[in-house]
């Protein structure tokens, strides 16, 4: 399976295009960032087989089956949107696009092209996050009252660009590390849509008004979701962010420490896991995350595009509605 | 400083009495349980030298200077209100009261009779928690962005008497365990008042309806806080909750394991702080809790009788505010 990373913006290209090979993927070509050099510098020092080449000749080659996409949020729905054109399905960095009006023209043209459009939310393929979805589907905490999510990221001011804190540029923390937290919310309560709300928070991060701080409520019928996500990282930890996420189950609990254990066990991707009998710890760390070939197979064998894609449009939909709709906080200094 | 111990219906009679004692006061007579005379024997057992007296003739005793109380939660008012008439001041097991009408009431007692009314919340006292202000108050984080708040509990049902199910009763879940995470976010805050709403839920916990999760959200000008209590602790796990607290700041962060460090550390009361250069643990297991000193302190010496009740009376209305207005949530099955 043949397949080009064009839009080279964000440095989740990596991640996405590592994922992709180890899944049987064969990375054929790649374009240049629009906005920043060093992101491109990084790609050839880790794929440096692949060839750069012109977007156009990617997107004619017929023998490319699919795309992956991690240009400057706001560019990502005319990518995608021209690659479904062109017969490709495509694989986008979250979030998938900023607006209300990307989404419409997005889900039309996946609809009139049958195209698969998948965003790579990140969180729900994560080691230890697959290994709770399969622990609670099991029924081992019973039935699930709340996931409660702590998402905190590193700045990293000096190497960022400028649309990363132009909001129309990156579609507000919401909709951008926001929407991580949607999927794992429906991932858990099974569900393919929920009730949401959110509150954005400017806690004085430069430049004035950045949005520095969001919590995001969801619910269904039956369970209760909290997420909070900021960029407030420490220097002094060990990792971007310290991710938690808690499930809180009618007959057990479930905890990740998704990035590192504090001072405690080495690396990441820890699972906590008590029930009516026992405590224990599950190191997922050596675990493989199935999203990259989930997609893969889905793109060739086209079983049921909707089941693979039906989640990016619901997620992407809950992101832009509880970002347009935040109540805003600026905190007094 | 001599006291009594009256309205012997909840265990935390035990925790409070003690605390006293090791901070210089003697408990000079109890009283005994209206409801559940499983707690008299626990309490003889604790502190056999201590006589089983009348109330009428504790109350009319001028050599007792304040009295303890931990009845049910609906007759902690009018228990408060008949020592404050008789010359006592008064430590009440939270929450303080359950009603709009007994807030008014023994606020107003309370400035007739000139007497303290303090209200222990038992967060706020832990010897993690006094780590934790102790960094805040000195700048170890920066300015305070958020504190959140994990605290569910085990329903050990066979230990719960009938009123420990009944709303009228205990005054449901935001004001009874709820109003500590109250007391707690304002002490981080360091704020006397905050804006507050709640949802309060039943994911089917016996009898029907019960309150069996709440969270809270609050609000100052230049702080965020959220709350989430339940009584869903699993059978498996080796305490009461895993409580849990994390405070963001602009500058660093703390977590605080206050019961368990889930199979890492032995023993609660774990502290996390990471700031610009680094992560370190502080144990706090051993500090001096010096809510019970502050409060003989303040009833001996009377230096500012406001200051010690002030958040007693503040957080006691906001837990009643969240409680009447939550929003409800009755989960599907």
């Amino acid at each position: 399976m043949r397949f080009a990373a064009i839009g080279l913006d964000h440095r989740h290209i990596y991640d996405l295009t590592e994922g992709l090979i180890a899944a049987g993927g064969v990375c054929v070509g790649h374009t240049a960032p629009t906005s920043d050099p060093r992101v491109l510098e990084g790609f050839r020092k880790r794929f440096p087989d692949v060839p750069a080449m012109g977007q156009e000749q990617l997107l004619d080659d017929p023998s490319i089956g699919f795309v992956v996409i991690a240009a400057v949020p706001r560019n990502r729905a005319a990518l995608a949107i021209a690659a479904m054109r062109r017969g490709k399905d495509v694989m986008v960095d979250k979030p998938g696009l900023t607006t209300q009006a990307q989404l419409q023209e997005v889900t039309q043209v996946a609809e009139e092209t049958g195209r698969n459009w998948s965003v790579c939310w990140g969180q729900a393929v994560s080691r230890a996050g697959q290994a709770a979805l399969e622990l609670v589907r099991a029924g081992a905490i019973g039935r699930v009252v709340q996931t409660l999510s702590l998402a905190p990221h590193r700045l990293n001011r000096a190497l960022r660009p400028d649309w990363f804190f132009a909001p129309d540029a990156y579609g507000g923390i919401v909709t951008d590390i926001g929407s991580h937290q949607i999927d794992q919310f429906l991932a858990f309560a099974q569900a393919d849509d929920c009730r949401i709300s959110a509150t954005i928070g400017s806690f004085g991060t430069a430049p004035a008004g950045f949005q520095d701080f969001a919590e995001i409520v969801m619910e269904t019928d039956a369970t209760r979701g909290y997420a909070r996500v900021d960029w407030f990282t420490p220097d002094g930890l060990a990792d971007w962010g310290d991710g938690r996420l808690f499930i809180t189950g009618t007959d057990g609990t479930i905890e990740l420490r998704k990035n590192l254990d504090l001072l405690g066990r080495s690396g990441g991707d820890h699972l906590f896991l008590t029930d009516r009998t026992s405590t224990r710890h599950i190191a997922c760390a050596g675990r493989e995350v199935t999203y990259y070939r989930d997609f893969i197979d889905a793109v060739r064998e086209r079983p049921d595009r909707r089941a693979v894609q039906m989640r990016a449009f619901a997620v992407t939909r809950l992101s832009l509605l509880a970002q347009t709709h935040a109540a805003r906080f600026a905190a007094r200094q």
